[in-house]
């Protein structure tokens, strides 16, 4: 069993609030992250998968297959977008690093168990002081 | 004459577009960064001084006033903040790195000018892979 | 279940010596770290806790919580000073990476976890190339 | 029980082709990374063991130690080398960062477990975006 | 005037030796870079172009035709290739970071002098540790 | 003429302050770096110096011969020292960044003079925060 870590960076806008409170409970419970007009960050998405070595290519999986499907159903989908606002399986929810992982996970990993390999962890670093890992369960 | 500088970050909301265009002009000039519901980023700013060091104290100027300066006349007003539609020196001007930038000299230059030293440069960036620096005039 | 980690850096004096031992011998097994007046490195301090998602907030903690606690308890106690003879806490202890970070757990460990999370580990970088990580137990 | 990592870098040449494929076929599995002619990365090779802490020295093993198996094991035979001509237990063997994990997994293991402490992951950083980690078994 | 720096990442292979020297002659001046099997790098390449800023867009060029031409012009043809051997522009020459810069400030500076802007400078970062910086002239 | 930088790390302790005055007035100049029992850093210094390319090795200096000079006259003498005791050439002056880079200048400027190049600047990066430059003169 070996583990194969792939990172991609995107950037988008985001707020933190629970639509039913007022402003001030908002910023009182998010600080600044509940900027009504938003904010944004560079994140950074580390996707680990874990399997078992191919004898003939050496590899766990094939990177190219992995980044094409970060890529397509991540990446291209929240890039330079408003978690809020832009991204359908976003909307409604609470766009923080934590929901956002979890989201992410449910999306990839259907999608990579139909490789040699599992979805292992997914990691969000929002900025370089704060970052979320999620394991699945 | 030695040079001195101090980094900081923060994080904005911000989108490119001229509001005369139409949303497909603004897409064709500024690509992803006119998305009309704003992205966003983790800006690192690098302000560089320069001057003499001052022989008894053996400093260019004190760490603590230049990062005062920067932290009460920047950062507090942009950190977390939308460039658009939040910050007053920015309201209807594009808010490129490189108009920021140089919307963050006019700021610094004249209060850092009271002290020893001078402003030498202001250096935005927005991404690890864009960069942007202004030297005044 | 979920992990969050919170970096934060400071800055600290210390030297690597049994009291008991000779300079020599001190030299001999610590190398360069037994100096003995000292040397110092920027620390990187990485705080990682877990628990569920709350389905309001959509966070595991409030981020503001965790830090005020980071800051108050270890960062403020530690910063720019010297291990073997300002930290109260470290005082008469060997202030290797490895101790430091056991110390940093026995105090962080308890407030936590008045919190809706669990402390996970405590990561102590001393320079880029040495780390350590403590789970606990 | 302690987790400590030291991280070091070196600098190699590689492809990644199987020898019985034409040069289409490893393009197709391979991308770039099959180019004939060979391409090359600055590796970070983090090597992370556990143990207890010692109470006299306060470490888990001593650094110099740890540090010299890395160099002379390893650092020394693949710097500035070619993993598919150059380096005698990589010959013959396909150099994918998954291989070459497991490869120093079975030089560096007996050879930690010799000291206070033993082995429990390689991580090797192909480049900033890839990386893989091997925990043994 | 106002600088826009891009920065942008590659593999390659290389090995420095002068052709009519000896191995032994070889391997005193160039150490282990003239390894005969090649050995390489992951290479950091940042272009800066200078230029006014345009009063309607707010950029001192495009940044999709300079990330273009970056990708097209250097990129693309030495990404995960043997600059002794794959590179036409750089077959015969010796392919130290030093003439490498240069080379690529040859084949850029004619093409951003197209658009609003000039080439300042090329940075080729070997390794963290080495750099080269070309300013043209 | 081109810029070849070299970057190297080493760990010190050191304190910020004026023998002649009180305690309290050096932390109100100095703050926290006023620590008595000092404090440290892991800094990172950057040597650039600048020359012709040689038309037979590529090179504007051996990097073997720049890497010598610089870890025999600075990194050996101050790595995991205290820059206020341990250091003759510091003892008695004050060791700012400023300060310690023009001290480094004077050690590495005729030292280079003497191979093919000549020194452009000394770089000390005492945190990620706190940069200082000097070009001589």
């Amino acid at each position: 069993m070996i583990y194969l870590k792939r990172k991609e960076k995107f950037c988008c806008a985001h707020k933190l609030s629970v639509p039913d409170w007022s402003d001030e409970k908002n910023k009182e419970v998010f600080g600044k992250c509940a900027n009504p007009n938003f904010h944004g960050h560079n994140f950074t998405l580390e996707i680990t998968v874990r399997g078992e070595i191919d004898p003939v290519t050496g590899v766990v999986i094939n990177l190219r297959d992995l980044g094409r499907i970060i890529r397509t159903e991540i990446i291209d989908v929240v890039d330079h977008k408003n978690l809020n606002l832009d991204v359908e399986w976003m909307i409604g929810k609470m766009p923080s690093a934590e929901v956002f992982a979890v989201e992410i996970w449910k999306i990839l990993e259907p999608m990579i168990a139909e490789y040699s390999a599992e979805l292992h962890s997914v990691v969000l670093e929002e900025t370089d002081k704060n970052i979320v890992e999620y394991y699945g369960g």
